[in-house]
């Protein structure tokens, strides 16, 4: 399979969509970002690895940083993890609290806000210090001890983070949460500010990809877990386009509002690409329209 | 793989949840099936087939039958199918007006009751006799003509089918459905009323399995498609249970309150499991149990 | 208080609005009538009678006759009625769906449709003959005899009613009504059907707000009952226009698609006014005006 | 009428119900309360004062502040208050989120915890000091400058407040609020925290029944403005148990969590109860019921 030739056909393919879209600017500190920028990278099992464009940018990894603390999580709790949230996708917009209301504060699944959220609560009782613990973690992964958090990305979504803010208060009202509001939120928003390029995202999803043995700063997962872990991120990695992604490309993955989508192939690749231009379901569009056409060239999928 | 000693040692493992649930009662045909029955069958791409207890009695294959109206409807209609139906899960009980509402009229996906009222109606539009076409499609994916409609069971279901009833009132009214309700939800009873045994399920399932050409009595279906419509089975083929058994099985499947379910191993195997008490979200336990244990014990899964 | 005279000031107030808004055209039957027509009649409980303008035309009471079933139903079988139906505002539009099923099958009150769909399987249950019954208990409130169902009217509503056909379905799967649901659903349009001019409505709720002993064609109500029953529509009468109603108005009141709204002020006046054209929520716009500007004229309201 | 009696009868009446329900406890400080307390005042037009019991004092308002607030809010804005707050019954909870979410941030009604922190946020907007300002207005209405907050409660509750601190964030999310949100939870929370005994409501509440000129600490409403502030209170004060009330009851009135409610018989009587004891819906349930007798027994209610 000529992986880079395929990389090269796609960017063709979807220039036209360059300009559709606009980013998210809810987060002051994001809509500063050039919004104009596209990267990609594939990586084999094998070690080889595709790039192409800003491949080596780093980007606000957002929403993505929920499968890392999901990895973290069932690592130090095992299937307990699973009390405290569930594994149903959504049918909802990612930030909906009517479903949270009618459920009596339990999170759909990890993926939407409000189970991240329960994620960061978790790392938070379980760990002394969740927030060198996470990053330490996320390094390991990418075996690149620059990854780090943005400081200034997590203060701004805090200040203007009241959808967010009125999740935790309600996921305290119902007893899910069991540390102070204002530490699970600041925890939250430091993991979505992580900042990474392609090359390391699709570096660090290895990791869900290959099945060797998972074991990175003392966080391990049996392969079965890695297994279910990404059931979950099939069904629930797209908020309510989780179906559309799953039918378009038929690979696990998760997206973020920062523009970034990874998406794995189990036993054969990771690939991650990176445009800021959202969809109104907040799915970066070349993004989308990159992947749907990898697997549409490459005939593979796990369907 | 040792398929046969597998499903002998999944039986053994799943006899102490043999009492645990009840059949479905709704539909008073149903109701007299004896609940104490249990069978199983894995057919592999090449051709072999295990099977284990009651593997060649019928029984009602309900909701199962939803995936076959949808390949039809899609060998018809192509991806037009979609301007008529969602393909995102549900996250709500299969048979809910209230997302109904909520969407004016749009079902969310083609496997919820909604969803595969649409789908009647686009056959009945589409086909001069869609019962006969129906069935005959059904047949051909089986290679066995004595497959047939339970007419008992059909009637049984139209009698006391207010909610389905309500159902495509509700989308009358927003037009989404063309032909006269009447007809639609008989021939939608029709079909769910058809009776398989787990044998012929398997080898009706190998078609969406094992990526060779799909051309049965006439209806194709490209790989392309084939992959598509296996992501939607995956995604929504459990009501308010896919993200379950996604995570637990990891496998695309689709159960039916007649206590059956199908799961397929694209490339592999497809397998049929049938055991008529249910948990409290329509699907059957020691059904969910089997596919569990069969996954674990083959350390196999698209994941 | 010069009535008259503030009924006529009131019309040359209300002239603005006369072409804003359409009439009902969801039956047929109901579109075909002149929408640029008003009519207007107050009666007091000495017995005086205004009127201006179309105020013996008849028309098609439609949802106002929601109060004289539930009248009945009170007379038949007491707070036994509560039993079946709530009294509680229902914040959403007079044909949702969706707080039936999350309310499991018990309708909200008796003036959205599910609660008189309700109120008619009552009469059904109770009645012998519920029709004439019925007809002949609203000419008994008016005392006049010609009073009557508009067959073309019920049948044109019947024949395109799948929201109240999904509604009464979803009834009979919750088991809140007894009868078919064909027949409930034909007493239904029956009852809509009935047509009365202002001067006839006027005059039939003199019964709700005079006082007397109430008793027509044997169904008796006491004093209590009766102005519970104007609670009811107090807080009930106009869907999610309610509080709206109540505020501008001030009056217990019912209104109809039809454009009909009828209004109450106990111990002083009955209040009757019609024109078909609608605003957003269903209620017709002059007449809500119209009815504004006599308690805001008169300085009289409950309040 | 002989007032005095009534009440004593009603006393008798209501005492078999002394044991039932539970005070609110959610609320640390006000779970102190002794509940086996019941105190009753009414106060006719013409001056006269009939009281019972613990009639003298003191307890949270609670909700009941929210009518203190509304008044000054439609002193100072008018009916631009209702850009920014609904007038509609809500047919929900008083603390649901479900509904602000589906409407965009627009709290149904002022009497709703999230159309009360509205109005909250106005009355900050509006005034220097508004604290001391709306405290003024109370003790004006009441003629008593002793009446005033509790300090000690209102913290208690902005500690717990978390189902309400959710409330504010979603309002600010949907940019309906316009201060700080901690500064307009705990002014909320400060209103509510003031405490009056049965005859000091009773004799407040006189302001919103007499129809006399409105004009208290510099704050004037018109006789129009009053009356349809009563019909709110009407189709809105007891949350999703207004129906109810306006049906068992007949009157204008406002419910607290604190146990008390007051209700008005304009141009008759304002009345006051209180005892701590809550029903499931989080109204007095021997307030309830003595308000129900009362109107019973004296054959007068607005309908």
């Amino acid at each position: 399979m000529d992986y880079q030739q395929i990389l090269e056909d796609i960017y063709k393919e979807i220039l036209p969509f360059a300009k559709k879209g606009s980013q998210a600017d809810y987060i002051p500190a994001l809509a500063k970002v050039n919004p104009d920028q596209f990267g990609m990278c594939l990586e084999t099992v094998s070690g080889e690895v595709y790039h192409f464009m800003q491949s080596d940018t780093r980007f606000s990894i957002q929403s993505i940083t929920k499968v890392f603390a999901l990895a973290m999580c069932l690592s130090l709790k095992g299937e307990d993890v699973w009390k405290r949230v569930g594994k149903e996708p959504s049918g909802t917009a990612f930030n909906s609290l009517v479903q949270l209301e009618v459920e009596k504060g339990i999170p759909r699944n990890p993926f939407i806000n409000a189970g991240a959220i329960v994620i960061a609560d978790i790392l938070l009782s379980e760990l002394e210090d969740a927030e060198s613990e996470f990053i330490g973690f996320v390094r390991s992964l990418c075996g690149n001890d620059e990854i780090d958090y943005n400081e200034e990305v997590a203060q701004s979504e805090r200040q203007c983070g009241y959808l967010n803010a009125a999740i935790a208060n309600l996921l305290k009202y119902y007893g899910t949460i069991e540390n102070d509001i204002e530490k699970v939120l600041m925890f939250y928003f430091k993991m979505c500010s992580v900042e990474m390029s392609c090359r390391e995202l699709a570096k660090a999803f290895m990791a869900f990809t290959n099945r060797q043995p998972f074991d990175y700063a003392g966080y391990k997962l049996s392969t079965s877990r890695i297994k279910r872990l990404n059931a979950v991120m099939q069904t629930c990695g797209f908020y309510d386009e989780a179906g559309e992604f799953s039918y378009l490309v038929g690979l696990p993955g998760k997206s973020g509002v920062g523009g970034g989508i990874v998406a794995i192939y189990p036993m054969r690749y990771s690939v991650a690409v990176w445009s800021p231009r959202l969809n109104s379901k907040g799915n970066s569009i070349m993004g989308m329209k990159a992947l749907e056409l990898l697997t549409t060239a490459t005939q593979e999928s796990i369907f």
